[in-house]
């Protein structure tokens, strides 16, 4: 280790004497370049055929993220306070001051007002509850770490929370084939630190790793920090168990890599965001730890630059590449100023960290030396370093991982979660300060360049209709042109349920409220979230 | 390439070298071990309470894999073959001698009695042959290249037989996100080529790629050889064009890595087997080109030291590994049989085939170098070659990929296709040539080790209804007891629908008829496959 870390700080010389020569010879920033999709998106408010899914998705805009008045549910009485208590005699929560996490989501940015928290252990108390449940037509409201960011986690009203936190046991772990099962509240950070000693790591890794439940991430079909090399949750997971609205468990609990008998059921509660039914069980796919892991944060002028420094990496270092993430110079400007994290190299308009894993410490650092040099010499990084030793990997991701901690300390955040085509993924950023102009504090992009996937941030002194006014459907029309997805890895929850069509024609709406309607006919799981209200 | 393949032919001689060494010290094949599970499997036919599915599923066996009762479709008339004219003048097929190929599978194991076949060339055309047959209850058998195994691919009465043949156009592919769309049309082999000169290659790659189709392979969810590395295609497909049975035209053709916005209906169509839709339409992420390919292909004395020999590659190969397969000693002697095809090296009870795919060839030769060494002198291995150049690696391919074309040579196969722990994988193979003693002319095994997928092929020298009736339900009942799946990769189709409830409870079966009635409510498509004969 130490020698590779000699080898790591050679390399970060080796990059800094590289960019003072390279920059000199810099092209100027962003001169010429294609279109910007903003004067297209400009004709696109004129009548347009070619804007299908636009046009389509007019009139939904105003107030379209408020929820729409409380459903018909019944309230929870008396008699059904005493059926949980039976039921969960440790596990019913009624103080309103215990209740005060469940009601309100991570960001503080949505409040529900339920009175109820269950927190089952079993998926027959889980199946016992929403059987009662569903034949008293009380809504309920899933919920795992809630970390969500859209607010799909909270209640919207009064509906119960079903609390996946004590169902958190590993059930079993295989390490010839690496397949773990646990129940769906175990803690994605407990499950990691749980593999790591068995010589394995858990397939998706994310910022609230910390509070996260595994159960949580499949409901949403969490993306993260792995997913450019060990693919999404809909590869990963092999099986799931999944109560149904009515309290029928749904046993699809497999442990096998390949199973084609039937319809692949457990797909339809990936992502569904606790709309059809909640998962209390989880099978997956986890890898072999890799034996050598190493981090470089380098520093680009231009984007260009950056996506040309991307197309390198994956051919040169190919099978070990495992992250390919960015941010914005206004990023470190957040990170310094609010988190006082230092920038670890010389001050750019663009970052990126690059993690590589493999088998062969020698190897990959002869990759990642030859990648480098190529990258300097040929004046598309002007400054880097790289690690290789745990303390300073973590140190270098912390640069990424803490960007949402440090929006929400910047101000009253409008967070947008896009995939787009690579190319234009930064000029929805710049596109967005021009519109937004003085009205907002901040306007930030980072995210995940090896997935088409930008975090765009934009940030006030306090909550702004006006601002937001300003940014939606701008946001969205924007995206819908690039036929992009207006959410990535976020899912809808209750903030963006309404934006469904700017990612999805009609066709495909009306048949998933045939799917719900098939899984959840009362509609008790998870209502106000995911589906538009039209719908309804 | 011509020192990679000296240092080739040199680990070759180490290997020999090795080998004759290793041999002598070599446990006794199989001594000891755990039990049979076909001791506990004839506990299982007493009354039990653990053999769940097993019990479940009595009394389907006779006859189980016989077609029901012709449904009540509308059989096809004058002036619908009109309208099918009309409508695809050059498309229209009714030459009873053209649709030979059609009408029966390509193990010519199923036959079934069309009288028009459908060629169209857009999903337009699609669209419109099924709204009519819809209107007019005509039953419709989706086809692909037909290569399927199990009956799945061809009508079983008088079906119309809908082809994707004409449909065979790539419609973009983006060289630097790697994402291919595609007419579902194409074969497999064409998508490759076209690939191969962009430098990328297809995430699958199976035996009948010559003539399956792409809109085939994940109507199926194919799964092949390439799977270890690149995952299913639930993963790496991104989008699909699919015209559902009433000639609505679903479109989720994405081409975005990540996209959460509602269901992910498109995988309600991957291994489906057209019974919920016609997918007209592919877009699927694609992996660079390695720019190095090594293959070995190694003998083993025991199943155990093969499977010694899968976990010490896992850790030492890693990341470049692409490919662990294997067969048996009896699979080699009909290569030699019926192929011709020689045995490169010494014979041996248990053969693997191994593949690497990197991005440095000075590197990947290392890792096997040291790999090979390692499983050499630990005496796992006891003879193999290598090879670095294309004609000697699609030679050692060959001995995995021309095994099916091997049993059907050597007489009237029964095909099995199973999931299982890979510990007890190869155990069915030595119990079923135990229970079915001189009956079988051949029991061979083959397959996966790497998805814990086993190929399992007893042939005889005609059709055997006894000898069906030994392997059948033994088989399933064997593979449900190792909570296996009894369709690993080639799906249910019509030979193996009334086994699903080996695989998957009756609460999952209920749920995938819902599906099929909220999709295809008339039954149309592909009836008769799939889904068990007692849901309907």
């Amino acid at each position: 280790m130490a020698g590779a870390l000699r080898r790591s700080l050679g390399l970060r010389t080796a990059l800094t004497f590289l960019s003072s020569r390279s920059r000199s010879s810099l092209p100027p920033p962003q001169a010429g370049g294609q279109p910007s999709p903003s004067s297209a998106f400009r004709q696109l408010r004129l009548p347009s055929t070619s804007g299908r899914r636009v046009m389509e998705s007019r009139g939904v805009h105003v107030g379209a993220s408020a929820p729409p008045e409380r459903l018909p549910f019944s309230r929870v009485a008396a008699e059904d306070l005493a059926f949980f208590r039976k039921t969960l005699p440790a596990g019913t929560v009624t103080d309103p001051d215990l209740l005060e996490f469940n009601n309100v989501d991570w960001l503080k940015s949505v409040r529900g007002y339920s009175e109820v928290l269950l927190r089952p252990q079993t998926t027959e108390e889980v199946s016992q509850i929403l059987k009662y449940c569903n034949s008293r037509n009380l809504a309920v409201n899933p919920q795992g770490g809630n970390t969500g960011l859209v607010g799909g986690s909270v209640p919207v009203y009064d509906e119960i929370i079903l609390s996946t936190a004590l169902m958190n046991n590993v059930l079993t772990f295989d390490s010839v084939s690496g397949i773990l099962t646990c129940q769906a509240g175990c803690v994605l950070e407990n499950l990691s630190l749980y593999l790591e000693a068995r010589d394995h790591i858990m397939p998706l890794d994310l910022g609230a790793k910390g509070s996260c439940h595994i159960g949580g991430n499949v409901a949403t079909n969490a993306g993260g920090l792995r997913l450019l090399r060990y693919g999404s949750l809909r590869g990963t997971v092999l099986g799931l168990e999944v109560v149904l609205a009515d309290g029928r468990v749904l046993d699809c609990l497999a442990t096998l890599r390949k199973d084609n008998t039937g319809y692949d059921l457990k797909q339809l509660f990936i992502g569904s965001e606790g709309t059809l039914g909640v998962i209390t069980a989880v099978s997956i796919l986890c890898p072999r730890k890799p034996s050598a892991v190493h981090v470089a944060f380098l520093g680009c002028e231009t984007f260009e630059q950056l996506l040309a420094t991307f197309k390198l990496c994956k051919g040169m270092l190919g099978e070990i590449l495992s992250a390919f993430e960015f941010l914005d110079g206004e990023c470190m400007r957040l990170l310094n100023t609010h988190l006082k994290l230092a920038n670890p190299i010389a001050e750019c308009p663009f970052y990126i960290v690059i993690e590589t894993s493999g088998s062969n410490a020698t190897h990959d650092e002869e990759k990642l030396h030859i990648f480098l040099e190529e990258a300097m010499t040929s004046s598309l990084v002007t400054d880097g370093t790289v690690a290789t030793e745990d303390a300073k990997i973590k140190a270098l991701w912390s640069m990424r991982e803490r960007l949402t901690e440090a929006v929400t300390h910047d101000g009253f955040p409008y967070k947008y979660d896009v995939s787009l085509p690579v190319e234009r993924l930064y000029r929805l950023v710049t596109d967005m300060r021009e519109h937004v102009g003085g009205r907002a504090k901040s306007v930030v992009g980072y995210g995940h360049i090896g997935d088409g996937n930008l975090h765009l941030n934009v940030t006030s002194s306090e909550k702004d209709p006006a601002l937001l006014a300003a940014i939606e459907p701008f946001v969205y029309e924007w995206t819908a042109h690039c036929h992009g997805s207006i959410s990535a890895e976020h899912g809808l929850g209750l903030k963006k349920r309404n934006y469904i069509y700017y990612s999805k024609p009609s066709q495909a709406v009306a048949l998933m409220g045939n799917v719900k309607a098939l899984l959840d006919p009362k509609g008790i799981l998870n209502p106000y979230k995911m589906l538009p209200d039209d719908l309804k």
